[in-house]
């Protein structure tokens, strides 16, 4: 109830009230050069959860990390056609270094296809050698005329993984084992955001790419969010560096390959797809603050107390803060509320000489009383179920805002709070300029069973149209 | 044995040997920009290990991870006068982007004191606001003309901290518990490199500071390499940027900073700290790899062996990776022994019908049979022993090679080969170009008993003087 007056509600401005979170939760800050962006502490360690879950599952796909540089020349840009044409409008230069003027320009990477490209040609020799599963973690420049904190930003952060290949179903199925066991598999257990996996129309592709798959996020006003995307790039970027390597039968032969990534975006994602009028609601495994422990008055018993509970749910494994109490309650219970820690036990005097506490729950907001000494056995159940109530939650949300329709202009009427699911057929090439006018277009293309399309046979295909970010 | 051909021996060019061991080990290459580096998986990895550590002791000194922008308006760094003259020779500036010309041109940060002062300005209200602690892991980039992969490359990555306090005493007390519960514990104790730890002569401090402080390590050819820094900035970044703050009597005052760095270059330290003339080799705290399992013929059984003795280590703690035998066993041990892990364990068919392994020390060479049982108990303790020993080693080849002389020209024999140790009141700033045109400088001011100088005041002061990196 205090935090009534401190966000715009969602349903007066959505926009507006993502802006007020990510400032109120202090987040993120713009920063001074247009479009770049300051990522506060509170930001970055739900930045930090999200690259440790990913990297994890990368890991166990058997990709290993590695860094390649910021710069990248020029002319490299202009060896793979359709990626120049893609990058060109986005790309920052650095003409100067050094004090001087550079002979070639040199290219901010706003993403490391073709350098890597240069690596792999030269790493490859035989098939021995394949696959090559390389990741990084790094930033990169992307010039954006609309930013928005965390969803565009003209420097982001993200993973890019890039992979090399014998045969093109070697390719196409790591490239998948990543959309679904890593990417997937992140969204839906970590994040609690339940996706449509398909594949993007020829339109939607990313420069360069034969097919790019994508997972498709409902926010709560009912647009879409790409979360993630992962592309088979064929033997274009091989083609364009050489990257051949030696069959069995000691002939050359090029390589395929894919890129893969997910982004900082993913803060937004999360922010959107789970927030409410009361700011950040936080799924348990991603918060960086499982449980915060809050003092209700500034004395030494009860302080002590907190950090006796919290010494005990760190024990269970519990992430866990201690607010000790300082400042006006009413307040400080706002601010645990807009930053959408799971759980919040408050410790007063009168309950701990009963031997108890209050323990609300960020998701419902309902509060109950316990034993002191029960909350290092329910806290950590607890927060599982909420993790599991909030995956339901989302996927009931979605569900109820996805629309069959057989139409476009059904379509358009559906895509204005919601997803619109309906017939490929019934929309090709020319209903995504029909629906384009319209800022509403093509999220994704699956099997009539929702399931990922195993090639990029676009026949018989269904289709998810949504506004989006 | 096997290796004695693929490495330079360090007595016969050491810098070519260093060479060898990064291009050999597979750790990076240079990039197609002037300077840049591609950090390869077993360098990342190394690189990851260290982060991890460093990382861990920053978050328990309090500070928070935070992300600022790669781009700085040019004009931040004229605000505080040092700092522009120190850091532009060695800028990289963008001057396009988004296809058009900037109004202003963009600088790509060579360190980020300037804009985390013009964000703690915006966050610094009161006292109760400080003091504010921040670390980030980001690329940096400082144009270089004689680049050397780790050492000295135009992009680098680090970690830089920024914090602010009321007072000079707090800046200054922070500043030198980082010194040393972080960078000089982490490399005695995981790198396991000696540090003379001092104060940076006027001359050698960082633009903009009132006082730099060092960890020096001693490298294998006797030349020094700064490891890591902290600077206290007094007021000077406070001043250009406004950091003030209201103190307990409602007035403003200035804030006091400091700021502290270490880098990849600690990859390169690693490597001249302890290599020899077969390769790298790692400190198992640090090793990404600590026990390799080599299977000696490509057979099942070996192979399946291998797994179970692996599984066993891993249980145990041990960070450890199976080489089934395929290829040469001669090459594949090289390759092993050129990446420096600590702990080999080579199993054969003849040995293991016996119940037993031979295994061997990367450190000493020295090889032993085991029994397969006891490995899970003596591996463990066997890399405690390994480390400690690795420190001790380092630490009488430096002692051995740091003299305590009484004159300029004694300092410049001794500095020929390793480091100099003579009162400060004899060098002085004179004393410094006389030194300097042979190439030698001073690394730190200690106090005679050798520990860190408590403020910046030179009287009494010992200096340690040598070549460097």
């Amino acid at each position: 109830m205090a935090s009534q007056n401190v966000l715009t509600p969602q349903s007066e401005d959505f926009p507006r009230w993502y802006q007020d979170v990510v400032a109120k939760a202090e987040m993120a800050d713009n920063g001074p050069v247009r479009g770049t962006m300051v990522i506060r502490p509170y930001g970055y360690a739900i930045w930090e959860r999200i690259q440790a879950e990913i990297d994890a599952r990368i890991k166990e796909a058997g990709a290993q990390n590695a860094y390649f540089p910021l710069f990248i020349p020029e002319s490299y840009f202009s060896k793979e056609a359709q990626h120049i044409e893609g990058f060109s409008p986005e790309l920052a230069v650095v003409t100067h270094a050094g004090g001087e003027k550079l002979a070639e320009p040199i290219v901010v990477r706003p993403t490391s296809e073709t350098v890597i490209g240069e690596f792999m040609a030269k790493w490859i020799q035989s098939y021995r050698d394949l696959p090559l599963l390389l990741n990084q973690w790094a930033n990169v420049v992307r010039w954006e005329l609309r930013p928005r904190l965390f969803l565009r930003s003209s420097e982001f952060l993200w993973q890019e993984g890039h992979t090399a290949h014998a045969s093109y179903e070697d390719a196409s199925r790591y490239a998948r084992r990543i959309h679904t066991d890593v990417y997937n598999d992140f969204l839906e257990k970590v994040l609690a955001v339940p996706t449509f996996l398909g594949i993007k129309p020829a339109s939607e592709r990313f420069a360069g790419a034969i097919n790019s798959m994508t997972c498709e996020g409902m926010m709560r006003d009912g647009k879409a969010l790409q979360m993630a995307t992962s592309h088979e790039l064929g033997q274009n970027f091989a083609k364009a560096f050489d990257i051949y390597f030696q069959n069995e039968q000691g002939q050359a032969e090029l390589c395929h390959t894919t890129s893969w990534g997910a982004s900082t975006r993913l803060v937004g994602g999360l922010i959107m797809a789970h927030g409410d009028d009361r700011g950040l609601v936080l799924p348990p495994r991603l918060a960086p603050t499982q449980a915060v422990v809050v003092a209700v008055r500034d004395e030494p018993e009860v302080n002590e107390a907190c950090e006796r509970i919290a010494a005990q749910l760190k024990g269970a494994g519990v992430r866990v803060l201690v607010d000790k109490g300082r400042g006006s309650f009413g307040r400080r219970l706002t601010d645990w509320e807009i930053k959408g820690v799971p759980v919040r036990i408050e410790v007063g005097p009168r309950d701990l000489a009963q031997g108890v506490v209050a323990m609300a729950r960020r998701d419902s907001g309902a509060k109950v009383t316990l034993a002191i000494e029960s909350l290092a056995t329910q806290v950590p159940d607890l927060l599982e179920e909420i993790q599991g109530l909030m995956f339901e939650g989302a996927l009931s949300f979605r569900d109820g805002l996805t629309r069959d329709v057989s139409s476009i202009p059904e379509a358009v009427e559906a895509a204005q709070d919601g997803f619109a699911r309906l017939a490929w057929d019934l929309v090709g090439a020319e209903g995504e300029a029909v629906l384009r006018a319209d800022a509403i277009t093509v999220r994704c293309l699956q099997r009539a069973d929702g399931t990922m399309p195993v090639s990029d046979d676009e026949s018989g295909l269904i289709c998810i149209v949504s506004k989006s970010y």
